[in-house]
């Protein structure tokens, strides 16, 4: 199974292609979408879709793996990363892929065991579980991978039910 | 010139098509697109993208017209609302339609005159710059079509400049 993940953002998409075989997790591809901030919103909303579409006929994933987002403060930031995601998710399901959604929590647990870990936990054990020779940057990246490993460790945690 | 004008939502996308023949504003056609709420996020981002590009193919609008949002208090809703708004972009810019946006103050003074006009004068004025019979319900429809008439006399202008 090859899982795309996604870390959305109108500036940095981060995105990561991740196999899986058993319990094992292999890095395809993996990497950021910038967009220039001279460019319009719909230019760079643009931008994600067209990019994303490109890496699912590159790579053929499964399916599409995606962070929910949960913002304390502030409600501007959280109206313009909606568009980025909304694109994102739109490209996935575009392409008839199944979108699969992870809390925060849950993305730390599969990834670290520990659902309130620090980002440089995560950012470590994602290097550790793909054997990556150094963390990958910027964290959206980072980030996108991990959301593929907490799918891969999900779907096989489904697989087994019927064993 | 004709204007499609949407105020985009998850559950409920309002949109509205205007001609502009000088400064006379006639409606084409306006409706809300609604999405259940049973569905998954994908499903109904892949509706509203949809619909919006069906509306696009119906009517050959020559733009498109979109109010910017802003959210004093609630960043979850902010960030469905965003989810919702860039995919409505994103069907607008894939047809090939410039995007125009307009903050609420831009919209209620042009269409009222006054920028802190309340809900039911923006829905007056909107019944009879357009000569409707009855307001457009539910709220989304007035407001989509609100924000072509802001672009209609906004766009007017711009056409006067050079007089």
């Amino acid at each position: 199974m090859i899982i795309l993940g996604v870390d959305p953002g109108i500036a940095i998409t981060g995105f990561g292609v991740v196999r899986v075989e058993h319990n094992r997790h292999i890095a395809l591809g993996y990497g950021a979408i910038r967009t220039p901030a001279k460019e319009t919103t719909a230019r760079r909303l643009e931008a994600i879709y067209r990019e994303l579409t490109q890496l699912i006929t590159e790579f053929r994933p499964d399916c599409f793996a995606i962070e929910e987002l949960f913002f304390n403060k502030n409600s501007a930031t959280a109206l313009i990363v909606g568009q980025a995601r909304g694109v994102a998710i739109l490209a996935g399901s575009h392409a008839g892929l199944p979108v699969f959604e992870y809390t925060p929590l849950q993305v730390k647990t599969a990834v670290t065991g520990y659902g309130r870990a620090g980002k440089q936990q995560v950012a470590y054990m994602v290097r550790m579980l793909l054997g990556l020779e150094s963390t990958p940057e910027p964290d959206d990246v980072t980030d996108a991978l991990a959301v593929c490993i907490c799918h891969g460790f999900n779907a096989n945690n489904w697989g087994r039910r019927g064993e």
